[in-house]
């Protein structure tokens, strides 16, 4: 049931234990939704009692925050990543865009479940990741005042455009499948291209 | 609770009664996720017994399934008349784009409902939804097509072009709010003109 991309979140940091009870609880919510998922479901989808469940995590909504707050640090790094390494501004929103769509593909139970289950995170836990929010769209802000700035996009509302970026990225996850037709990385470059023509790039260098 | 987008949804056709069970159906849906809710919660909240739901909807499955269908149905008329109104491409795209973005953003209570717990819908339910859903990408996908024919758009690969434009669209509701900074209809304008700017349409017809 576990995809690869879920199985990358959680590498050497936590416990076996606590990562078993991670990829369960992830399981468990994209089957059922948060709401109708207990924490004995959990428990037992990874082979455990409830309460060897609470010795790692005192509720199912601490599972989902750890869930929400890893899988968003790990899109604000690659975002972050994107931003450090691209030539030019053309460079680093094809980069990003590139990485983002392909990281929603990949991981699309883990994209669902941190997108549409915001509001069931307990009041700090839905701040924190909030605030990771925040950082990702002003990285996405920054290539576009960038380009801008260098001449190389037109864009006449710069936060709708980066809201309409991270929007497009992160509804990859609600409607990818693994049987889509095309892999993450072509959908990738083909999201990476529709983006630099949205921002108005130089028609010569999108690459399509 | 109710917006004006979900009221307007089911206007005479249904009884009095039908249409306070599915007003109650999308608020509970909304608020508690669909698996989470039972037949009698959307009774209660109905103000009525969970006997009285029984004699309009078998299940909370057909409630969904009406929200659903309806849902859909008034998607697939608008874009449709939106191919039917416009000028040339470009303008028949703007309309798409712009109505399309305003009906998510208005109606995001239900756009979160009948997009995010599809799979929760009983077979036969699926496939119907799954044929509107079909039919609204084609008509969006015969505009590209006739944009690109006239030398209007230059796409290079129009069903994921396709794709973009409806997933932008339904990604509204998902995180559009009424306390967001711009109106559906200002919104929806500024996502006409990055809808044209993605498709290649001419600087000078873009209107930003």
């Amino acid at each position: 049931m576990t995809d690869p991309a879920t199985d990358a979140l959680w590498p050497g940091e936590s416990t076996e234990a606590a990562r078993r009870l991670l990829l369960a609880a992830v399981d468990s919510f994209a089957r059922r939704g948060y709401h109708a998922t207990t924490t004995r479901d959990i428990a037992t989808a990874a082979g455990m009692s409830p309460a060897a469940l609470y010795i790692h995590y005192p509720s199912k909504a601490a599972l989902l925050a750890e869930i929400s707050r890893t899988g968003h640090r790990a899109t604000l790094e690659l975002v972050e990543r994107a931003e450090r390494t691209g030539a030019d501004p053309v460079e680093r929103m094809r980069g990003l865009a590139e990485s983002f769509t392909v990281w929603h593909a990949r991981g699309h139970t883990v994209g669902r479940i941190v997108n549409h289950e915001l509001h069931a995170l307990p009041e700090e836990d839905f701040a924190a990741v909030a605030e990771l929010r925040i950082r990702i769209e002003e990285a996405v802000l920054r290539i576009i005042a960038d380009g801008v700035a260098a001449g190389l996009f037109r864009v006449p509302d710069q936060r709708t455009a980066a809201r309409a970026v991270t929007s497009l990225g992160i509804d990859v996850s609600r409607w990818y499948t693994e049987r889509s037709s095309e892999s993450p990385e072509e959908l990738g470059r083909r999201y990476g291209q529709l983006v630099l023509r949205m921002l108005g790039a130089p028609a010569e260098r999108i690459g399509d």
